[in-house]
């Protein structure tokens, strides 16, 4: 929480107060984590990969706790994969030794990587072209370390990477024993699964994200390369792979919460969804079938990942207090502090007679996107009305 | 900047670092302001204002810093507008002393707003309902002090507030003189203005929010109400109202930086955008026409706001280091720290040639949702590569 400098005057418990003891009495809006769902959500994937004899490496960019972490790794130590350089150096500091930094490498982040790795961090970078193996060797040099990269590899043309069959591939990984740099494997993500919803069609870019992975090993190892690691990874093709064969690691991250997108593509249902908005009524407005509450888009984000989907949940869907569904009732718009209740369009439900000072929960579009709105988590229980912890989030870069 | 706690081991360097000293050897993605462009756009509303004799209560729910506030205001005490009791905490504790939190109110706001007027900070809030009079006047009683509030009115149908000749005007008016509750006067927001993109419109949008306005006031004082304020205000209309009538005073927030939406809406010029996030080039796929930046919807925000408008600017427009625009060239497509810049579709400028490690500056579509994504202001003046200043934003509830 913050904490304001102050002026010689007394504002009489005016900053920041003590945490409220009870959900009921927390301040809204305010984000709570249903630490049940949490940990049923990390077993169910970390049973699914050991079952497979497949590394798990979580990617912390959703939770950015290192509360979450800890519960995801025990041990404490890892292995995890990050999205900034803040994020490294924030879990290094809290003990976790060996990460992935899944974001293409450039001069300024390599210098950075060097540091971690020279306290005796395990950061591994990732690496698409020969120009950034060469100047990644030279951070390393510069640094007095070794660095370990991952050639990234595009699976299905949603972002950076090489293809595998992209001659490139092997050129990339000359240049990086030309420059001394460890290759650590080949890492792919097939971020397009986020735009299926249907089993049968994640099923087939979960083995697509195999196949490019394994054949990308292949031709390396077939130039005569080490690819240690075979890393693949998106939430919903980690829980729609049938066959893994070839691949050594996993990498997810929004399938510790889980979201309405996720629910959209179909890997979780409703009762899955581990965070939620806790947020007040301030107005109604009957004759346009609006409710106000004290939650728009700087509580829940500017995200309106299921406006593609064939749900179009608003910018949320509304549980009461003790999470129970409303039906069909959505969050319709959003302003910065404001959000507009209202029936989905549509839908025959009448609008719920919700008076002022009722408290709802919101589930959210995007659990990245509105957790990174909030400072920390509202621990609580499923059916306990009390705030059992904090937990704090990082942010930045 | 966080500070992470250590846990006993040596991380060279590897936590926050110190500022830098130049744009170019910022860490990105990184916020920068342009106090010259932010001082421009102070200094047009305050005189348009001052030349009609209305007060100008700046809305600090885009900048949320105190020293943009001091910017706006060198007498440190106000008015301004907040948008969460954490801002209006904030302001307090610096100084500022007159008030207005523009959310309807509810009763754990209520408690917390008596105790900043019992700081003695004028802190006023909005109340649309006898519910809400009544309840407020409850927690006046319990604080030891008198509240003042504002009846919302509702000028275009955007979201909360009594239309003009809605009968519970004077009831809610009556209930706030039964309850003891001060009438500070009327509100109104043109919220629907922002989707509006002509100079003939904006004018009409302008006069109706007048219009509706002094209406209301007159409807209270014929009824043997005092309303001493008539309190206006959304970015477009402070710009093209003509005529303020009867009204005495305008909010406005946005029009401190501006945006994309607000050029949009034909109220700047790209010129006049005072914020903008540099990022650096990660990555290139020139057979896709792609230039991969690290700079996501974590730095620039989920915010599609100029979708709905002539000219879509993807997440954002694209400017090199000294804020010359590249000609069409957008940010596609955003993951959380990734962005995808391209040439606009239907364009026939050609993909500028930019190497790894090359800086740009993005402007983004809504300065309010990606200011809010970052934890300071790089403050710069335009042409000049020194980092003056680093100002830090507050956020939270």
């Amino acid at each position: 929480m913050q904490r304001w400098e102050m002026r010689g005057m007394d504002i009489q418990n005016a900053g920041p107060r003590e945490p409220a003891a009870t959900v009921g009495a927390l301040a809204t809006p305010a984000l709570l984590l249903d630490k049940d769902r949490l940990d049923r959500n990390l077993a169910r994937l970390s049973s699914r990969m050991a079952a497979r004899g497949v590394v798990l490496r979580p990617h912390m960019k959703t939770a950015k706790s290192i509360d979450v972490a800890r519960r995801a790794h025990p041990s404490g130590v890892g292995p995890i994969t990050v999205s900034t350089l803040a994020e490294a150096e924030y879990f290094a500091q809290h003990g976790f030794r060996d990460m992935t930094y899944a974001v293409g490498v450039a001069p300024h982040t390599a210098e950075r990587t060097m540091r971690l790795r020279k306290a005796g961090i395990d950061l591994k970078v990732l690496v698409d072209s020969p120009e950034q193996a060469t100047m990644l060797g030279a951070a390393g040099r510069a640094g007095g370390v070794t660095p370990s990269a991952f050639i990234e590899i595009d699976c299905d043309g949603h972002r950076g990477g090489l293809t595998a069959a992209d001659p490139k591939l092997v050129a990339v990984s000359a240049a990086l024993a030309e420059a001394g740099v460890k290759l650590a494997g080949i890492l792919t993500h097939a971020g397009e699964s986020y735009s299926l919803c249907t089993p049968d069609a994640l099923v087939v870019a979960a083995e697509n994200e195999r196949a490019v992975a394994v054949a990308a090993a292949d031709t390396l190892r077939a130039a005569g390369h080490e690819c240690p690691v075979v890393s693949v990874g998106a939430t919903p093709t980690a829980h729609f792979a049938e066959d893994l064969t070839g691949v050594t690691e996993m990498r997810a991250g929004v399938y510790m919460f889980f979201d309405l997108v996720m629910h959209g593509v179909g890997v979780c249902t409703t009762d899955d969804i581990a965070i939620s908005v806790l947020a007040t009524v301030i107005g109604t407005k009957p004759e346009k079938g609006w409710i106000l509450v004290d939650a728009g888009w700087m509580a829940l984000s500017r995200d309106r990942g299921t406006a593609a989907q064939r749900i179009d949940q608003g910018y949320g869907l509304v549980c009461d207090l003790s999470g129970k569904l409303y039906p069909d009732l959505i969050v319709a718009q959003a302003s910065q502090e404001h959000g507009i209740l209202a029936i989905r369009s549509g839908s025959a439900q009448a609008l719920p007679d919700l008076s002022i000072g009722t408290k709802i929960r919101i589930l959210p579009n995007h659990a990245c996107a509105t957790a990174s709105q909030h400072e920390l988590y509202n621990v609580v229980s499923a059916g306990n009305d009390a705030v059992e912890a904090q937990w704090p989030r990082m942010r930045g870069w």
